[in-house]
């Protein structure tokens, strides 16, 4: 996924001064960053992928709340919101004429070693077509995580629930997956509770209600289940935040991961065991999705 | 840690081409990476931080291999020993006028996503003066490190063991130690197994026995390590791997935390309760460390 617009942010300017003077257009390509900044050398940053359809950012406010919550977790500066929303607006509306569906990432790290002062950048992009995914569905495989359920309150530290740029293993748990055939991965905990995938919120239905995994679990708030979730109710469906396990995987009427440039993406099998993909909830999904304006 | 030199590596090259023809010099500051270097969004990719004495980087066979293991459990291509040899080299001897003692540190990436060409760059610094943490003594916190001590064996993708860039948690336990007061970290595995440091290898004497962790459970083959145990070995002490649980190191005689840039830093509590600094066993290590050649 080749860039396709790219800004930089100057975080060392004051707060609240205008924001399209401390967002700068750079060209694609161009090499922005240094080798000793922290984002680089440690993973010491947070990030977000958001969708953007027709050049307008979808589920803004979410993103922005997430990439806040990141950077507290991370004992980051606080991101100016109405900086990263501007930046990320600019670098939206750039890809109008280039693709109706794409996406912008936006980071920001700690910034070089000695200097105190956090990098931002933003960069827009086409992200693969979901097409095929949303219609014939997804294999995954289940994936221990490593850590126990409860380890964003024993351990904050590890940053279970943050959206690090230490996505090293989340990458391995995909290309294992790979490896076994499967496309995607749904992380389990040490002690068995159902979490997330790599880059992606799970969605059950089971016996007609639709469940996602609580928060406190370590999983990320997601953006795309978020907006799901909303118009799943005003169409009348209960919808439930829950813990699951695996067994309870198997007996599901459906299931989904979510995230902002795949949509809804319907699980046809899990650990090889055929899941029943609901194709036409999955098109009322993904209609939804589309649908957004903001 | 400001950058004193740079070099960037061209890992476009074929293999067993003039190395010096690929080590191309930057000026320190120079921004080298682009915002969709997978090493940026991603930490995906790997480092080292070598010592280097009066020009000469210390224990590089040991670093190198512990570079191509990293390159291994990641699934990155294998780095060409010959060309990052020389390039640390070249990086390490334009240290010497500098400091007597400065590091290098050398980092590959899996590189811009859709290009399959890793990036490598190597940098020169001086390290933090470790006199005083030598002389006085380290405090360290015992933190839960989330897995189990045998995820290395039932959970390779989570990449125990590989010294990924992928360091926030790292880095997080870290600022964990500082708000509890104290210098460093000891991990410990979520089923009580005594791991490691964030950057650093954890040695214990016991009735007078020098004990190191196992890689097995997860943790890095630590160079500075693997030289003391030689010194201890060639001054008759006697050594051992083995697994140590927290209540060990409240009844060992002495601790030391092992790295390249701190070299042996003797702990002097841990959780608070005091531990004996034995000031001459540390000399004789920190000594030991200085005078290697290579």
């Amino acid at each position: 996924m080749q860039p396709l617009t790219l800004y930089v942010l100057d975080l060392s300017r004051p707060a609240g001064a205008d924001p399209d003077a401390a967002i700068i257009r750079r060209q694609v390509g161009d090499a922005v960053l240094r080798t000793d900044d922290l984002g680089v050398t440690r993973g010491d940053g947070i990030f977000e992928t958001i969708l953007v359809h027709q050049g307008v950012a979808q589920a803004m406010d979410a993103h922005l709340d997430r990439f806040a919550r990141s950077a507290a977790m991370m004992d980051l500066p606080a991101p100016e919101r109405a900086l990263w929303r501007r930046a990320v607006e600019v670098a939206a509306a750039e890809m109008a004429p280039l693709a109706p569906f794409a996406a912008v990432k936006f980071v920001m790290t700690r910034g070089v070693e000695t200097e105190d002062i956090p990098t931002g950048f933003a960069y827009g992009f086409v992200p693969d077509d979901p097409a095929g995914a949303r219609l014939d569905g997804i294999d995954v495989v289940l994936l221990d995580r490593g850590y126990r359920h409860d380890v964003t309150e024993t351990s904050p530290w590890l940053l279970q629930g943050a959206k690090t740029l230490a996505y090293a293993v989340n990458k391995a748990a995909l290309r294992e997956a790979a490896r076994r055939g499967a496309h995607d991965v749904i992380f389990v905990s040490s002690d068995g509770y159902v979490l997330e995938g790599p880059n992606s919120t799970l969605i059950a239905r089971i016996d007609g209600v639709y469940i996602t995994i609580p928060v406190a679990l370590g999983v990320l708030p997601g953006t795309t289940q978020g907006d799901l979730f909303a118009a799943l109710e005003l169409a009348g469906a209960p919808t439930r935040v829950s813990e699951l396990f695996p067994a309870d995987l198997t007996t599901a009427d459906a299931l989904w991961l979510c995230s902002s440039t795949r949509g809804a993406a319907p699980i046809r099998s899990v650990d090889g065991a055929p899941v029943t993909v609901d194709r036409e909830v999955t098109a009322m999904m993904n209609d939804a999705l589309g649908a957004r304006t903001t």
